[in-house]
């Protein structure tokens, strides 16, 4: 994710960012000045007298109008989806605070303090490479044996939430912890599953594919036959005012396409390596606390 | 569900996809091409000088506009279902997985947890038919008794809780989990209902039946009579404009028609087979592996 | 409510049902056919030259697209209520069947079962008549002594669950169940009042007095003084236009306000009879299934 | 609040009721009147011959269009204020319902029972109150003692809770209820807060200064102006026109305003008082019915 | 953030206050002045039979409307993260009195009651600069060894709860408080994790960069071609015109702009500092009340 500062207009303007959707469809919008200044030639040199192209007008306005509508519905879900990934990972952060937190305070053993220390960043960064092409389990911190199982796993933040399971019920059967306190350890526990399905949900869910295709299909077929209602008025100039309208409504399509994955790497996606290695701060801050009793 | 890359513009402009709505209303289309060649040829013969239409366009902007806001209205419930159903189903994903955990790092018998081995694969198998004609007892992994019990039940899965409930309530007079254990696993054993009970409910309330009836008859008044608008300026050539605002218009319809009940096997549709399979598997796993105690 | 097939169009553009709005308006449009060819007449033999109307007709496409994002505004807080009072009674039948399997596999005594089996289908059936003209209580499945208290019952679903709060109280007096076993049964219990309550606001607060009369008063304002900007262009036909227009208009008011409310009988209503029937029988059915130890 | 029925739509047209907007507006609406009289007057003396204003209207007509989907996002976030605060106040309907059952079910002692059956209504309408003006104490039910002590508090509804918390938690030491049963308690004792908390964060947090002044200034130099666009159309009839428009721009804004906190008295806020009594009555039924033991 | 009363509309609009965006734009409209001013010099000068420029303005209304709902999207997500900030908020003020009142209640030592007593509001001061630029020591009550370990903690309200959770559990292995009773706490102790966390996501994670370019370039590319669509209607008086939907646009993207982060001492931000007063002062009166006892 890019950090900016939204009230730099000048500098927002003049640059032509690698997000920028100038940049990703130049080649489209060359495609597009191409294709209308052989049908303004067409129109010009065949059809010089051509008197209903205001009418059509109309009825660009009128379909514009339906179609402006649904790029707003498609930037409104795709904004929804980003948005949602990152109220997961801001749940991820709480979570993970508030089960360090409650860790440290029980009367577990310190080998299991120290677990759970090593745990549960490494659930965060494990859910992170989750979400793109599989864990790299270089980034967590495990012994011999965690490796050669985790290795084997087909879904290792799972994975990892069962051995937590597993050395909380172990500290139970000791009695370090009472059925109560695993209850209250167990509220956030269960909420890895929930952050990390609701993330592969995101990840694995776009808009339906009718949906997609009949956007594509509405947005080429407008644009593309709309140079026929401004020929007659603008000549050649056309070129300009038709590259400038496929501009703004293709970008609203590419820039909903390109949120609502946002789990990559990509310019707009989340900061969730930021977010880990802040989750792991925090997690080590806090096993290393010790409140001052009076 | 369809996979598929929303980035490739050209493959799917081109393609003609079976959940294309061209390929699904040709024959709407058609009609409708015959309706206003026919309209056309009267009132070029019968009506050459009427000057009217022309400010009838206006009307049919506003009127027009009324009708935009209404599809985009019925596109954004349409979906809104759709994507409800699709969470449900993920939060059916995630309390399987935490479900299969607690009960794998409890301390009931072994035979209580080769039973939720099976049942809980078994329940999202049972869902997922139960949404479309009716559970495929095949696809579940049953011994006789509870293939003979689930045959006569008038609601599978609600049953298989109840069977569930009653396996642990067992476990527990035994004393191998405690009220308070029993409570933990209670709150994942409950969601199932929620979940189930809500798929019911996307599946058989469709938008009430006189939004849809006025939505329709809107439509195809608005439609059919548009031509009077357009003949004086276009002639033969309303037939395409008629067309294509229609397309436009009914597509949306017919969409937000088809994905308003997400659980079939419509190429919108939810993978809920798949995710059926990553249940099982993630399940399977979950019983699995044993987490190293050091 | 109506079932219905959402696919079959010309079925539905031809019936007029009854909660057709063309049906319901036949008056309100014959009045208005009526007013706009008085003030047709008027305004052809007196005012032959006016010239304004055109400009006029700008003045409406901007104030009609106001009235629009009105209606639709209104439109989908009407939906709004109506899916919310859907979930409500989408969520009372996951509570009843989850409640009816906990109370199942609990150890209350068998007495306190088969009154569980009759009081959660009578809480729905009350419930249900609650939220219309008052509870039918020949509906319910009542001793005589209950009967008799509740005749003089207030609430009579407030009532009920106070009973059956205290049959639980009593059993754990008795020691059939524990502290922890009522805990578990109360997240369902509770879920009551939190229903009804519900769905009493939606049922008792329709949209603020104001918007309604705000609404009704543009409507009318809008649509008497149309044909102004009409008449000159169109002639006798206005009147034709300013029905459509008044049909479109009014019709998503008045399907608004039919859908708010949406506990009664209405077409749009919804199939609280129906539920309470499959309430009833998933409840049976659950008190009397054993599931198979083995 | 105004209780009506929706459907009768001649009654409500005719009425000119106390919240309605004419009523409230009919000083802005004259003043406005006035001024364009006078521009008016002013163009068609000077300015006879101006064209340009023809264009004008294309301007207007696009901001128009910004004005309206402002308002609209105006008149939503009001909505929802006034929604949300109806949604609090049935939760706590709900919660106080819940509240009295249990308590009645419990096994704490008579005075006890008889302190929260008094408890209970007074703090709905000390919350009632405290989002007005203050609460009135005389409304409560109090004995002396607690009279003093509520004189002196500065937040009446959090002491009241207070009260609540020690007198179970006394219970508690006694031996009457367990910590489970208090635990079961505490989920509808700790909503108070959560309610009243919510309340008083929609009374006292209105929408953005920045964002009221802006819209005001907007509506203002939108509608100052029109009268440029319309005057050379319609001469002395803009006044009419500028009148309509302004009255409908200004009312949205202005009820708006008026739902944004709805918990006063006027005719569109919420009927807490009424909802208060309900809460009452509800309340000594539930302390004063037995149900039937068998 | 200021305080107002919404209903007085005169002074509001001749007020030039800080947060109007008149005073804070007022360098870029003089800009945008000065740039029209010499793009209609030169039109008239050398292009004084232009005849295309109206149906520019058909275009220009096209792609408005565009840019219109784009930045009503813009409004829309501000405006809910601002609300949202204020909910999380509210949620602090309702969950420091349950806190309060529950420890308050409880029988742990008076010592850890005085700790709580100086902690609760601590917290509350922390957050709030938290969401600054870092915390201000001296505004919380301290002892030297708390202020020491603070002075080195990179995450001071994390710290804070630790603390808390620390205290708790010491009193629970003294035996002054149950495992339950803990759990009951717990439900507040984890929420302010949960608060503190959602509000750094929401400071932390403005629109999508790329949505902040497209917009900017969009309206800036818009603002200053449009003068060509009026020029030989208005002349000089293009100007005002491009001047006025110029601050009207791009007054929306800025006050969208301003509120996105709420946190801070803007106008428009919330008034964290006087609800820290509050919870402080409902923390002391909780803390000294004394409930009578009949």
């Amino acid at each position: 994710m890019i950090k900016y500062d939204p009230k730099s207009w000048v500098l927002h303007i003049l640059s032509i960012h690698k997000s920028d959707t100038v940049r990703m469809l130049w080649k489209e919008l060359l495609y597009m000045a191409i294709l209308t200044s052989i049908l303004t030639y067409i129109e010009i040199t065949y059809l010089p007298n051509a008197k209903w192209t205001k009418d059509l007008m109309a009825v660009y306005s009128l379909v514009g109008f339906v179609l402006s509508l649904l790029l707003v519905f498609r930037t409104n879900t795709g904004y929804e989806r980003w948005w949602e990934g990152r109220k997961k990972w801001g749940e991820l952060v709480n979570n993970t605070r508030n089960l360090a937190i409650k860790i440290n305070a029980s009367s577990v053993s310190d080998e299991t303090k120290s677990f759970f220390r090593r745990m549960i960043p490494n659930i965060t960064y494990a859910v992170k490479e989750h979400l793109r092409n599989g864990v790299v389990l270089e980034e967590l911190d495990l012994t011999t044996d965690e490796r050669k199982l985790l290795d084997e796993s087909s879904h290792i933040p799972n994975t990892l939430v069962n051995g937590m399971y597993n050395r909380l019920e172990r500290e139970k059967k000791v009695g370090n912890i009472s059925d109560v306190e695993m209850m209250i350890v167990d509220t956030n526990l269960k909420t890895f599953a929930d952050i990390y399905g609701a993330c592969e949900r995101i990840k694995n869910t776009p808009i339906p594919y009718s949906y997609s295709l009949f956007l594509k299909k509405f947005i080429v077929l407008y644009v593309t036959t709309m140079p026929l209602a401004f020929i007659t008025s603008f000549g050649y100039w056309s070129i300009l005012v038709v590259v400038f309208v496929f501009y703004v409504l293709v970008s609203m399509e590419v820039l909903a396409e390109e949120i609502e994955d946002p789990f990559g790497r990509d310019d707009n996606d989340l900061p969730t390596d930021e977010l880990c290695e802040k989750i792991k701060a925090n997690c080590e801050e806090v096993f290393s606390t010790n409140f001052p009793e009076k």
